[in-house]
């Protein structure tokens, strides 16, 4: 694994859903309400995503809480199936409560330990970001969080991408993005970073034209990768 | 069934995948590469899709056939298949053989002999929708095709809805959008246009803030509610 270039970072940047919070843990929250509970979440996922992108395009945000309860009542008509509000207020609560993948804990200790700056760059709005770096005790790891109500947009629009440069007064390609999310490869790629794409599931690489510097499975081979670098550096 | 405007339209704007061609029908091409034929072909215009809005969002056009060769190429590595460049092109080519829904050709010929300008309104290629509605032998039923390369961008991207009204002289209230898509439902929405959806499947509308004037099951009920209005006023 090389790509790495000679010097220390000047802060490394994160994506949140999917690659330090587990998405498809939804399904915990979703047990009781239908009987197909991995395609359910999948749909609510799709559409969430779906309804980003198509809002990004059409100038027409709202905000990423709104997006989420509209893919769910899509994914909930699509599936027939009736919610107490109650259970819907479950089911969106269960978006503050996402837990960590394991490897994600031990791997931010480590980076920010050895000095690196960290920040979230997330479609995520600050009232959903907020709860959930808290309940799952990272909230402290990370010297900013932005997103996308920030630009009333979202990833991969280039209007994103500018944040974390102004915020760290870098330059993007003295920045690591880390994200396992294929649109967020394309989108920081293009933007000038440097590009790690995590790939637990070994999926393949979406073909948009703006390939990641580096892949790794997790955040262990993540941080070994940075600080084994930076320590030679 | 209401909501027709008491005139006649100007014109009518036609989408073309999902609305006028079946594209699940894909799946005769792909009959011979992998076991979970329907699956693929799902993912295979999943990620047509989801890389039109990328690149648009981006801001980096890749025209339709590259965009749907990079999602055929994401979906043979996704199911790990291999190709021959014989397959290949033959599955490419399944593009331009798409069969129409049956009820799509009489509705054309009644709408055209009532005296309606059709329009094509396509996130496809021109390249690609030449062959495609010269085969389906319907090329002659429309005034014009307007298409993504004429803007380098997708729908719903709103530079696209600007081409009917200009090409008719029109403007877009005057005109009927008829896609069984939701981004494009809302799209011609936003730009609008009266907007017909069509919804053979029964699918749940597309929740974007934005819903289609009349909902209807097929052409033959497009047709029956577009001539028995205009033949009124």
């Amino acid at each position: 694994m090389s790509g790495l270039a000679d010097y220390r970072f000047e802060g490394i940047i994160f994506d949140v859903y999917g690659t330090l919070v587990d998405v498809s843990r939804l399904q915990e929250a979703c047990a009781d309400i239908c009987d197909e509970v991995s395609d359910f979440v999948r749909l609510w996922r799709a559409k969430q995503l779906e309804y980003a992108f198509i809002r990004t395009i059409m100038d027409r945000f709202a905000d990423f809480e709104q997006v989420t309860a509209d893919a769910l009542d899509y994914a909930v008509a699509a599936y027939d199936v009736g919610l107490t509000s109650n259970q819907r207020r479950r089911l969106m609560d269960a978006w503050l409560s996402l837990p960590l993948f394991p490897d994600v804990h031990p791997a931010l200790e480590r980076l920010r330990t050895a000095g690196q700056r960290l920040i979230i760059l997330s479609n995520g709005s600050q009232r959903m970001l907020a709860p959930l770096l808290e309940r799952a005790g990272i909230a402290s790891s990370f010297e900013a969080v932005l997103s996308s109500d920030q630009v009333q947009a979202y990833k991969p629009d280039a209007s994103l991408y500018t944040l974390p440069g102004e915020r760290l007064y870098a330059r993007n390609y003295e920045l690591l993005f880390v994200t396992a999310n294929g649109f967020d490869v394309a989108g920081a790629k293009a933007a000038g970073f440097t590009v790690c794409r995590i790939n637990r599931a070994g999926l393949p690489l979406d073909r948009l034209g703006h390939d990641p510097d580096m892949s790794v499975r997790d955040f262990q081979e993540l941080a070994d990768l940075v600080l084994s670098e930076s320590g030679t550096s």
